[in-house]
Formats: C-alpha cells, structure tokens, sequence
C-alpha cells in the first residue's frame, strides 16, 4: 500500500508543529505540503529550530489555487482558528479529499449550539451531522471511514474520556434496575496549561501575567461546555440526565491539562468496583494510562522523571471512601 | 500604652520569615527575641538577607532556661511543627503568657479528631476548648481576651470565609422557611503553591519535580478536612449537615492559595442576590477584598501589575446564571 | 512646606504602576493625575487590581489640552516608549515644570548616538546636555537641581554601579602613578527577567515561549551599550580608556536583573582590599546593599525568604583568588 | 552480532531514568538489570512512571554478590556519585567488564587535581590515565577500544565543544605563523537548569527558593574549572597557554546550559571566517547543531516550538563586529 498524502493548513501553532513532528515520522504519510501566509516562503525548520533536520518543507501560500493544489491531496488537515475550516471543507471532500479539523468548526452536531457559543454563521451547515468526532476511544471505526473528521476539544478531551467508563457502567446497570450508579449533579474543575491558549502573542500570556497566577476564567460559561454535554449525552448515551458543571482555570505551566471530576455515588454506586471497571475499559487503548489503585496523575512532559505519552485519567473516585490521613501540608 | 514584648518560637520557616517581617514594623510590639536550634547564634538577616536592615536579632536557643526565658514576655508565637506548642503552652499561661500557635495542636476542638488526623496523643487535651480559633473574621472579640489562640490552617481559612456569606445567609433563611438555600453537597477543589508545603529539603518539592507540574494529593483524606468541617458546623453553626467534599491539588507556583467552591442552589437560594451578601458581611474587613461582579481572584503577590495584599475570596458563585460565552480557549 | 504635585504620562506599563505604587505613598507627594489613550476614563485600580484602596485615580486622555493641564503640575513623569517625552518636555519646561523621563529620550548626551541606536530624530537635541543623568549615587545633588532628569536604564544601572568603586579606585591609583588596576577588557555579562521588555503582547514573550528558556539576545549590538560606555567614560570619568564587550540574555523569571562584571587585574590591581573599597564607597547608600565576604547577590523579590528592597551589586570580584572548591554541581 | 549485555549501578537519579530511557529503546542493547539501595524490589516504571510501558526492570540490590552478578554483563554504567565507580572498576575491568562512569571518578587525569578537587582519596589511581575522556567529537575511536570511560562533566562538554573550533584553528595557525588567534584570557560566563544538581531533596533546590531567582555559585572556585583546563590544554592540545576564567551560574529552568564563551580576537583572528570553522568542523557531528549566522541558541526541550534534541554550542563569536542595534528592551 503506497502512502497517503498529506498536507497541513496553517502549520504555525502548537498544533502545527505537533502535527508536523508526528506526521514527519509515520510510515504511512507522505507529508507533502504545509500552508502558512505570515510565513510563506520560510523552511519551516527556521520558524521551529526543533524541526530542523526533522522536514525540510517550505511553507506555502496556494493564493487562487488553494482548491487545485489541496485537492492533489488524499487528506488534509486544518490547524487553524475556528471558521476556515468549514469554507474549504464542502469543495474539498466533493473532490476526494478527506478532511480532519484540528478547530472547532465540526465539533458540535447541533448547528444552534454552534452558532450561539461560537457567535459565527456556519458555511456548510449540512456537514456538521455527516462529521465524525475524533476521539478514537469512542469512534475508533467511525473515524477510519469518515470524510469530516473534527478533532475533540481539549476540555472535552478529559472530561469524555473520564467519563466514559462511568456513564458506561450507569447505562448498563440503569437497563437492569433503573437506577442511577452516581448523582445528576457532575463537577469538571479543569485546569490547563498556558499553551492551550494557542501561540500568539497576548498581554494575558506575557510571562510576568502568567507566572506565580491561577485563575479560573470563563467562569459565565465556555464553549467547550456544549461539546461535554454533547459527549455525556451523545456520545456516551447517557440514560440519566446530568447536570453538569464545568469551571475551567489557567495553570501556570507550559502544557498539559487536569480534570478532577466530582461525582457523588449513589448507594448502588457504592457497590462497584470503579478501579477494576476503569481498568477493563480501556485495557486495549494504547493512548490511555490507567494508574493503579493509589498512584494520582501529575502532568508533566518535561519533567525528567514524570514526562507520560499520554493522556491519563485517574481511575480513582473522589466520592472513594477515606482511609488514610496524607502526610504534609 | 508601652509596647508588648513578643517572642517567636521557631523563626526559620515561611511563616517564621513573615512574621519578623511583620512584628519588626508593628508600632505596638517589642520583638523580643526569636528561637532556633539549628541556626543558634546567627544573625536572623545572615539567614534570610531579605530581613537585613528590617532586624538585628540573633537566633537564640534557650535550652534548660526555656520556661524562664520566655516567660518574660506578654505573648509567644509558636512558628513549629505540631507537637511542639503543646508542650509549652500549659506553663506559659499560667506564668501569664500568651499563645498563639502558627501550628495545628491547637486548632480542632475535638481531641479524637487531633489524635486520628495528626497521629499525635496530645500534652493538653483540657486546653484545646479554651483555644481561640485564629480567625479574625469569626472570632475578632474573642481573639483579644484569649489567652491561647489557634491560627488557621491556610485550606480552611479559604473554605470558611468563602462559605460564611452563604452559610449565614442560609441560617438566617432557615430560621424563617426551614428550607436550605444550598444543596447538601459542597465542593471545594482546593490549589496551593508549593511554599505552603514549608520551607524544607525534599524530592517531590524539588524545582524540577515540580515545575510544569499539577496534581491533586490528600486524595484519600487530608487533616484540613476536619478543620474545615468544624469550621462550617461549629464557628458558623451551619442550621443544615452539610456533606463536604475537599480536594487539594499542587501548583507550581510559589505562593497564593485558590479555592473554588461548588454549590448547588436550591430554588430559594437562586432568590438571593449573592454579590450583595458577600459585599455586605465583609464590608467592614480589612482583610478581605470582595471583587465586583464579573471580575474574578488571581493569585499573584509577586506580578507586577497583580499583587495583592489580602484574601480575595471570589463573590461570584459557580452555580450563577452563565450569560455569555467567553473567548478564548 | 507643601505637596509636590505630580503627574504621570503614560502609566499603564510595569514602570508606570510600581510609579503610582511608590508615589501613592510618598508623603511629599499629591500624585494629581495619571494619563492612557488606551484606558482612559477607567479607574486605575481596574486595570490593576493590585491598586484596589491604594489609589482613586482615573485615567485621562488630555487630549488638545495636554499642554495646559500638564503645565498645572510641579512635576510630570513620563512611563512611555522612547519618542514621546522629547516631544513635550521643551513645552513643559518653559513653562517651569520639571520632567523626568523614564524612557530612553534623554539618556544619551551624544545626539549621533542617540539617533544611531534609537533610529529616531530627536524632537529637542539641545536640551540633551541639559538633562542630568538620574543615577542618585553618581549625580545625587544634580538631580535635586535639574529641569530633565533622564532615569537610566535597567542595564546600565547594574553595570555602572558594579563598575564605579572599581573606575574610581582606578583613577585615584592612576592619577598617583600612570598605572592602571585592571585590564582594558571589561565584559558586563548581563541577565534580565522578562518584564524588563515591558508590558506587552508579544508571541516571544508569551509564557510557553519563555518558560524553561534560557538565551543571549541583542548579540550583535544593544542600545545599552552606548548608555553604559558613556557612564563609564563621561559620567565616572574613567581615565583608562576601556574596551566594554555587553551581551544581555533573556531569563524566565518575572523580574531581576543580574549582571556578572568579568575584569581582569594587573598586578596593582591585586593589591586593593576590593571588598573594602565597595563596602567604602556605597556605606551611605540607601539603594545599595554591598554583601559581605562570600555571600553573593540573588533576584528573589518573589521568594519568600529572600525578597530584598535594593539593588545588590556584589562586592565579590571574579578575579578574587580561588581558595576552596564549592560542593555541589 | 548479538546485543551487548548492559547493567545499571544506581539509576534513580535524572541521569540514570535518562539513561534507562535511552538504553531501553537501543537496537544492539539488552538492558540486564538495575541496582539501587534504596528502591530495591520496586520496579522502576513505579517509581518513575513516565517509564511506564517502556520497561519492566525491578530495581535489585546484589549485595555481597555484586562483582559476581555484574561480570555476567558486557559493559556497567556507573549513575553514581564520586566515590563509587572507582571502588568496583579494578574488579570490572579484570573479568572483562567494560565500565562507563556518568560520575566524576575518572574525568581527571591527573591524580592531584583530582584529591584537591573532590577531597577524595582515589581508590585506583593507576587507572586513571588508562581511562577515556568520553566526548565523541574529541575521543570517538578511543571510546570505541576503551575499557573505562569517563563520561564529562555538564560544564566541560559546553566549553570543550564550543572552543574545539577555535583552539583548533588556532593551533593550525600557529603551526605555520607563532601567532595566536585570541587573547590569552577565556571567560565561560556558564548557566544551568537546576536538574544539574541532581535529583534530591536539599533546601537549596525548593522551589519556592529557585523559582524567580538567578543567581552565581561557585565563585570561589568549581570543580569543573580543572577539567575544563585539561580538555583545552590536554585534550584540545592548545598550543598556547590560556587564562581561563569559569564562572558557573543557577537559572530557574528544569534541564538545559548555556555557556556564553567570552573572548577577544587578535587582529589575524578578526581576518578568520569562524562562521565556516565551526561549520566544516561540526558539519558530520550527529549531537552538534551549527546554528546558520545571525541566529542563538536557545535551551528549550520542553517548549513547545523549540524542543531540541542536541547539543547546540553557538557558531557566533561575542567579538564579532556589531552590524546593527537590536530592537526591544
């Protein structure tokens, strides 16, 4: 089987240049063009000197070809900001040409929910239902056979993931008993990096701002709310409907994300063995870590002895029973 | 009225360091002397050149003379770790001494809660009623007449004065309506800088193991626990049995303390109009800053544009209305 | 003897806000008005909420009246980029208010320099000479005295007060025998933590981009190279005619400023009590805190054992001899 | 050709999981086993779980069989501190064992500035000069026939490789002119992460006393200076006798060193096109990048658009001519 080709639009932000580094290195992609207007012209190993030696590719400005040129693609992917995407997607994907949005544009299915938390009229309305939502745990089969396929939020990321093993369980119990394993209310206090705000330069990211500061923000509502409910209650089928609350705050530290999720159990709940169903769910998922009983995720890539491949959810409850004082502060 | 002469037991931690930065510019207090076995004979501004020109004292280590040494004095602050206040505090009061304890051997009422969270049989369990709880807020009259005085933990001191405006508003209506305002459950997602661990040599608290770096701990249980509960049941003599739920996390940040605090409100708790509580009960404290509607706490005390110079409880409750999406990630 | 009545330019910069804090406080002092385009009509305690109780000043746009309101006023900082106070100062000065600038328009004396490195016609060249060069412990008695006072930069600062017991020393030495004390090499490696490039937005100062990021910038010139020459040459009148290499890095830390003065003794040189002669010359200096033998400056204002009030430039010469090997790393 | 049997003595430390890391995933290595005191029984992806999945190693402590149990393996590295390989080599070395000490036992070869520098008397003196100094761009084929190497010091890699060009050069042009390139004096005005120090818990290293704090350490003299001295003199074969002056500093970074390498050029060194030197010398080097002219090095990993993955010494000479004012602070 001959290699796919590939091409990234917008290759200049975190994103990009993950995207770059994983795409550089497949076996099974040819990574054959990279798009950038602000830096047309430049190798891309001189905007990130941690590329160098890994590609040599130029960014590119297609201008009036950009269909003609992308369409000479077999999949190509969007790192851009929220509402690009969606222009290019239709006449893209008419032509052959698959389509995995790193942005927001075919995350929601609901085109009212879009349109209120983004403030921003959809090009191709009719997509949104015919996208795939990119979380492989969930999808996985979906996702190798869809056109659209929209990248999850990294809020949502967490807090479906969490979730799932959870939901799951309720769902199966509740067609047994019709009894709810855990209380409506769910809180997601989340806390994430300063590079989950994109790379650009902001006042509210300078260092001096960010350094020795947590803060909760969006606290009158985010959009990555909408997308959790859509997850819970789409996604994972919820049978029960939660009421969920989501507060996110920013962390001074480069990357990484924490969701401490706060369940109450009901009595039932009480009686499941959470770990062991956490364990079981995603035993084949080579993307998720399941700690053991008593071992808590922390977040670092750059530690020298903590940094994780990957994402890790704690399979610990908060609603647990106490059994010991910690030590320290 | 002359000056008081004070004394501090244990200067070389965090909170020691901020005390003589404190006490040295007090127009009403002698700093008498300050004890410290392992740094005895040195000059307090050779260990903490911050505090040259702010203080001449010398570590002193009394030895045999403790009692009396310190019992000229009015009033002795103990800056140690458990179990050491309580072993002098009995003989101090009777000599006519005052204490206040930095530490927590004075802090829960309750002698089974001390002896099963710290592990410790306590030297004086008859005088932990006749302990003051440290918090100005609740206990400002009582602080002034008491003999021995506990200060807060730095977790419940967030839990608590977040909570009175809600807890005694919540009493005021139950005693009308005998209905809660709040739901039963309440959540505080707790996140500290390291320098609340203290000022001491260890791994987990090593720059590069936690720089970049959150995580919860105390998953299990933490002694903050039932400090904070008794805060809610005894100090503000919560009407309902609440089921309090608190979580600590670690950020890398050095110092500052941010607790968010989930409630649930009932139909009758979302009558209230909140901002104006907060505003009302703490518009008297010097200590306290209730931010208006739709600004939010930051922790900074070292930014250039945020310092700080007190407890910013945030007035914005979580469980308000959300009228408009923020931007942004 | 009454207030001085103050105003400030520009004050929504790092420099701008620790101005109002200091000035706030200043018991000779009515600080009257402070100026944004940007936040005008806000109160300053909005934008930075560190001000909350410290100040009720709202910003102004002067607008056509800028001349005439400022000229109501003894004495007007301005806290803006370079060009801005050379526009208004000959105004301002006719019209017998005292200016003093803390951006760079009246650093430089040599108009060729100025217009060299700055790449900006100067609005006033004859008032160059008329500024005086705001370093206390160089010009103390001229600056009580002048109409212009240009504040030094940030990195000149460090270098010419590191230098000047050492060029002073030097003159008097050589004035008595034609021999100098150190080499003609003087190479001032400097570091900055990252508010010194102000309070911006800017993708190179964003806190992903900075964080565990250590660099030399401005390698190959940097406008503070003049500024230090000309206080080396002119203000501490050195008699050797020096050849200064600076080279500045870029520190992920919020503020501080660190600057290793590497020189080379002649065997005179070797000679001198250096300690003595720092400890000599800044005994009087209340922004100056000469450490003793073997202790070495730290930045920490932050930190909360070692947040020092004052510039510390050691003592402790690099070409001191060796004498015992340091444990550790 | 069979994988070479490789064994670990002490690799709890940031060397050792890095060394774990790298040995785990090399394609002619079988990684046989792992000692450590004080984890023995432990597996070491618990105690370092970013190498979760990565190996199932359990730390051993083989006691009094210890020269037994390592003569089963083809090569030992030593993550120890000084003061351990030295003890266990002779014994190694005689059963055939190769030996690869992370640690200081063999860096030095002359057995005076060893004793004077590390206050340790060495257990095998004999062996030191039979050791090889391990830095590939100086000692590739040695290191090839070794049977002891002596991995370098931090400090001594940067100032070897970075002066390799020119002291290079400038035997060359000596050879053929007697006149040097630079001026006899070298400064390495050096900067490193704290993970330098080692992975322990020490006041020192806390992070509320690293972070926002830069500071000098070792002025009175650091045990890398000799071993900087003997690569330029002895390994670099420098034909003329340098003054070198090594000032070591502490950044608030996790991982990464920066040496800023100051020196003056004679009038023959001002006619050198080092650009090119260091180019042509570096070019098949796989561990140096030669960054291209105009462009410095920076010490990202962790970074999200920076992230190295070699050494990167700066090919642009302080003493360059100054072409044009940088802008910015």
């Amino acid at each position: 089987m001959s290699n796919k080709k590939v091409g990234i639009v917008g290759g200049t932000g975190y994103t990009g240049v993950e995207l770059i580094r994983l795409l550089s290195s497949h076996s099974a992609v040819e990574l054959a063009w990279i798009t950038s207007r602000s830096e047309a012209g430049k190798p891309v190993a001189e905007v990130f000197p941690s590329l160098r030696g890994v590609t040599d590719l130029i960014y590119q400005d297609f201008g009036d070809d950009s269909l003609e040129m992308m369409s000479q693609t077999d999949l190509v992917f969007f790192a851009t900001p929220h509402g690009v995407a969606m222009k290019q997607t239709p006449n893209l994907v008419k032509n052959g040409v698959k389509v995995i949005d790193l942005g927001a544009d075919f995350r929601l299915q609901s085109l009212e929910d879009f349109e209120h938390w983004y403030q921003h009229v959809h090009a191709c309305p009719d997509l949104l239902k015919k996208a795939v939502y990119g979380l492989p745990e969930i999808n996985r089969e979906k996702i190798a056979q869809a056109n659209i396929i929209a990248n999850p939020g990294c809020y949502p990321t967490t807090a479906i993931l969490g979730l799932k093993p959870i939901i799951e369980t309720q769902n199966a119990h509740f067609a047994l008993t019709q009894e709810p394993l855990i209380d409506k209310r769910i809180i997601i206090d989340a806390k994430s990096g300063v590079s989950g705000a994109g790379r650009q330069g902001k006042l509210a990211l300078n260092y001096a701002e960010v350094t020795d500061n947590f803060k909760a923000y969006g606290v009158d509502g985010h959009r990555h709310l909408p997308e959790i409910e859509q997850g819970i209650n789409l996604f994972l089928d919820s049978k029960i409907q939660h009421n969920i609350r989501f507060l996110p705050h920013l962390v001074p530290m480069i990357r990484g994300m924490y969701s401490s999720i706060h369940i109450g159990l009901t009595k039932a709940g009480t009686q499941i063995d959470w770990q062991q169903k956490f364990a079981e769910i995603y035993q084949n998922e080579p993307f998720i870590d399941v700690l053991e009983t008593g071992v808590f995720p922390e977040t670092p890539i750059i530690g020298l002895s903590l940094h994780r491949k990957s994402h890790v959810p704690s399979a610990r409850l908060p609603g647990a029973p106490k059994t010991s004082p910690s030590p320290g502060f």
